[in-house]
């Protein structure tokens, strides 16, 4: 059997992972038994919510385990089966977590048509669970209607993108916030928003403020912190809050504390978490409606690869941190 | 014409209102004209909103007007009619406001059914705002589920005891929080709730905690503060939060911060913020199905009357603090 670099969770961070957290191994890739397969990672998906699997408290999933591969969405090839549905060969979406070769019953398996979801690396991304959380989140909780203005946080990045480009198809005004000129640049000029503010630097309330002249109708939260308080006193009357990450907060042992709610009542906001398998099932034609705007060329996706298994911890690290600059996926093999 | 007392608002205040924000004058009663009515305020209804409308900023109101009467949902007897839908002796409800005599169209008048509504003043309680705000904010908002566990601040209140009360009638647990002892026993005993947690004292999010064994999915939110900081971390996956009041924050010029939404996030909960009027055309039937279920003594509901126009902002500094206990009205003839 081929080799399998691992990356282990070793321990659980306090604040700021780093790179003692995770551990490389080197073991020989288990031999599938019957009903069983092989799979050969491809691409590996790196998201925020992974820092929360790293910590032991109750969350909506359970935490990773010590000792066992770091959990993570993967595309792999299928190596070997000893499965009927599968063939060698074979694309799946698969959860291979942090390691070069998983072996896999079927039942978590989706095996992906390439014609549809190419690259494949998509399924991590538009047309996967990123792509879907924002589908989900925007239509069922930001319910934007024309003429309203959309804001969007992490405005870049793997859910913020199709956010603000299905809020321009629904006929809203697409504001971003991402972190540099060069993303908010490319947030305006290739994803077509109509505007974006660099988080970084002072006046971030006012700027804001002046691309938003008609107010904040839906504020889709991916990250919390000093973004969240400057766009809060924006909100208009009724306006709809898909949380959907805190980034800014994960690592924080004293992350800014929320809205006062008086804000909420006053302006009687809806204010909900979500996940995206809680609202998913509700859209089963997303997928398909995302795919043909992405072959249409009406919503664009920016992935930002890195090469090596052995490079999923910085580049996680970085993604803590805001310097990946797109979908964020690691090519495995 | 009869003598007209009228409590005027004299200037806004600054954290807690006080005597001198307030003026009483005595000037003669306006003549009806054509089409108009002379009401008598026979009961003026006292709410904690109102500290609201003595504020200058927006909000979901205009502004009370300085110089003007004090605004204020009244019950009010027809004195003199020269509107062909009004006799003398109707009884109706009106927005008098803080005053003896007031003049009006019939445009805002709403005659009452004294047989049902009885005694009128529950026009200004269980049959009026404080009675559908609990209704429509519970159902709509809270969509409480047989078995699931309900907590309402505020429980001896305006709405607070029918907020409970409902949910008791919906097959939910429920839980109060109130001021002292004697209005937790009264909750308890008379209203029927499961559990009553006194607000006062030390250690209250343990008592609650031990109030709620099984976590809480609805939190009726009246007050803010302590109550929302204690109640918050019991909250379950999904649960709801329709935020009514804040009166724990109204006269506090730093008010405690609010929830971090990383709570909301995880948990996935909703958050929304509502006014009656923004709810209650969608639930028609709730004042009959109120009255009806008073009637049969399945929703108990008591009243705070103060005696005398002139002890209203007493009163209301009273109910700023908690002071009052059931609907607070002042009997103004």
């Amino acid at each position: 059997m081929p080799t399998n670099r691992q990356i282990l969770l070793k321990s659980r961070p306090t604040g700021t992972p780093s790179a003692e957290n995770f551990e490389m191994v080197r073991t020989p890739a288990s031999e599938p038994g019957d009903g069983e397969v092989l799979l050969r990672t491809l691409f590996l998906s790196l998201d925020p919510y992974m820092r929360g699997r790293m910590n032991a408290g109750p969350s909506y999933a359970a935490p990773a385990e010590i000792g066992k591969p770091m959990v993570g969405r993967t595309v792999a090839e299928v190596a070997v089966s000893r499965h009927p549905r599968f063939a060698t060969g074979d694309i799946v979406l698969s959860d291979n977590g942090w390691q070069e070769y998983a072996v896999a019953n079927g039942g978590n398996l989706q095996k992906l048509d390439i014609e549809v979801v190419k690259p494949p690396s998509l399924a991590l991304g538009l047309l996967g669970m990123p792509g879907m959380t924002a589908y989900a989140g925007l239509t069922e909780i930001g319910q934007p209607k024309q003429g309203e203005t959309v804001v969007v946080s992490a405005a870049s990045g793997a859910v913020g993108s199709v956010v603000g480009q299905l809020a321009r198809i629904r006929g809203c005004r697409a504001v971003g916030v991402a972190g540099g000129p060069e993303k908010c640049r490319y947030v305006v000029a290739t994803l077509g928003f109509d505007a974006c503010v660099d988080h970084r630097g002072d006046n971030l309330r006012e700027r804001l403020a002046a691309a938003c002249p008609k107010g904040v109708d839906v504020y889709f939260e991916n990250v919390g912190g000093a973004t969240q308080q400057a766009v809060w006193p924006l909100l208009n009357n009724f306006a709809r809050v898909p949380v959907c990450g805190m980034i800014a907060a994960y690592n924080d042992p004293n992350p800014l504390p929320g809205p006062d709610l008086r804000s909420v009542l006053t302006k009687r906001m809806t204010v909900r978490g979500f996940i995206v398998t809680d609202l998913a099932p509700k859209y089963p034609n997303a997928h398909a409606e995302l795919a043909a705007w992405y072959h249409e060329g009406k919503i664009k996706y920016r992935e930002d690869v890195v090469e090596g298994l052995e490079r999923a911890p910085e580049a996680f690290f970085g993604l803590l941190q805001g310097k990946n600059f797109g979908k964020l996926v690691v090519k495995v093999a």
